[in-house]
């Protein structure tokens, strides 16, 4: 839409819903868009599919796929039809696509090009490693939690807060996701789940210094709410600290935050999950070369999530410029 | 490749890997084919989904679309591809995909349609019926089974022959099958498993009519084998008597017999499943307008089958001309 954008490169770094709301409020401008995707998910459908199958997770892979897909509304929604009975019960048919098409070729990528070309993806979908690797937290009273499934829903008091991730085995960074993040004008981190989705590809060996090394515009997006167990307590600030923590610092241009709270009658339903909305309050970004832009990112509606086309994209194009 | 075929009209009926390899031996000539498929199919991956998505069968539907297709072989094999353990178990990935299509559309032709367009098939795959229904057999003793899958691997004595079988609930042709065989120029029935994959398209109601009413040439391609529990001890003579049985005397032009028999070693294998090598001995036409063909159609190797490209075309093609 925007011709000064044409053929800009824009890599998305995360996994899960947030990445496919930047994808969703991007595909629609001349941009090359790739998402680098988390590696360590093991929950539901994806969680089964890597212990029977010994594959690697699909299912952020999927959701990225299905972002970027330019074909029939069938198509898309069969990507993310799930059983809800019987054998495949639970599992998603785009999972158990990817999974079958990685059996049956050995390889992660080419089922990821097989799937790609059917949906007639724009851009690309690179997972941040092929090495099988799990996802370790060790919580501030010491307790070690092992999986990214444990964790995301966690059996131990969630109002403990992380002390530090990690990945076991260690994990190397998938070539292809080395040359795009090289080649990018833009790298957009996060929105998402914070220890679960976004650092986990900055755990990635590598990862952290191909952005370092890449001329693009780093830009990392602030969550709109915290999650129970996982950033319990956080302000705007806490996140950011915890991505430069695991990216370095003075390494990203632009932080992006939503200063819109939303409705009291929407927060209440989100207090049932013990989620907050992220204050940006005492927000400081001291001797920092990054820039902290704060703008009403909030999208209208029953879920507290980034506007992605009318707002989100706006804020992320005016970057890229 | 013969110009003479060019834009000819040929619709195989069956279901199984008979259809398979007449699909595959008609699939490099210059005609439109059509594949008009049975939906009796009860056993394995199949009638797993069937009992518990309450989906039409999938399983003979995709041997076809796979036949037809014209694509990258790592689709061909994916649409084949069959977990071997985990919660998919025994499962096809072509037969996931049909059903969760189906599940998601509620149409088994959209579904169909969808994976024809992906595997990019030349020619149509049509399923005989789009109808719920069971196939029944009545042995001579009496005895009456209930479904495919227990007549295809008898409970009874395999050695009692089937006296008759039929659709429960009754079941109407699919118009897109009438089309089809009206606008036939050759109609080729057979081969495959006599009573649970070739007969049950006869049962449905309106197919015989319709076979009947068009002006194609119409061929019956007789099995190799025998099958136990379900044509045990019968000659090609059998064989043919049962087709007209169900279709109508005097509606076929030709039936076509192997007459050259597997050697000692490889029909010592058959053995072991009681199978047996069907005779063309004592064939007799009698006052039919039927043409009986004999040739050598069998293939090398180890299992008993028509030699698709080389032998089976040939003389199907030379009927069409």
């Amino acid at each position: 839409m925007v011709s000064k954008t044409k053929n800009k490169k824009v890599v998305v770094v995360g996994g899960g819903t947030g990445t496919f709301v930047v994808l969703t409020a991007l595909r629609d401008y001349s941009v090359e868009l790739s998402a680098v995707v988390s590696m360590a998910d093991s929950g539901g459908s994806t969680g089964r599919l890597r212990d029977q199958y010994g594959v690697l997770p699909p299912g952020d892979i999927r959701r990225a796929l299905v972002a970027l897909s330019d074909t029939s509304q069938t198509l898309r929604s069969l990507f993310n039809y799930r059983f809800s009975s019987g054998d495949l019960r639970g599992h998603n048919f785009g999972n158990i696509f990817l999974s079958a098409l990685e059996k049956m070729t050995g390889n992660f990528s080419s089922a990821i090009k097989v799937a790609s070309k059917i949906l007639n993806i724009k851009g690309n979908v690179i997972p941040v490693t092929l090495n099988n690797t799990m996802l370790y937290a060790q919580l501030a009273s010491g307790v070690i939690i092992k999986g990214e499934a444990n964790i995301d829903i966690p059996k131990f008091d969630p109002t403990i807060p992380i002390k530090k991730v990690w990945l076991e085995p260690l994990a190397r960074i998938n070539p292809e996701a080395t040359r795009a993040i090289l080649a990018a004008d833009m790298i957009v981190i996060g929105p998402g789940d914070l220890f679960t989705s976004v650092v986990p590809n900055l755990l990635v060996g590598g990862v952290a210094a191909a952005i370092k090394r890449s001329k693009a515009k780093k830009v990392y997006v602030c969550n709109l709410m915290t999650k129970f167990g996982e950033t319990h307590g956080f302000k705007a600030q806490d996140f950011i600290d915890t991505i430069e923590k695991y990216l370095g610092r003075g390494i990203l241009d632009y932080a992006v935050f939503n200063n819109k709270k939303p409705s009291a009658l929407v927060l209440e339903r989100y207090l049932k999950e013990n989620s907050h909305f992220v204050e940006t309050s005492g927000l400081r970004n001291n001797a920092r070369k990054t820039k902290f832009i704060s703008a009403n990112l909030l999208d209208v509606g029953n879920f507290v999530r980034h506007n992605p086309k009318k707002k989100l994209a706006k804020v992320l194009i005016s970057l890229l410029n």
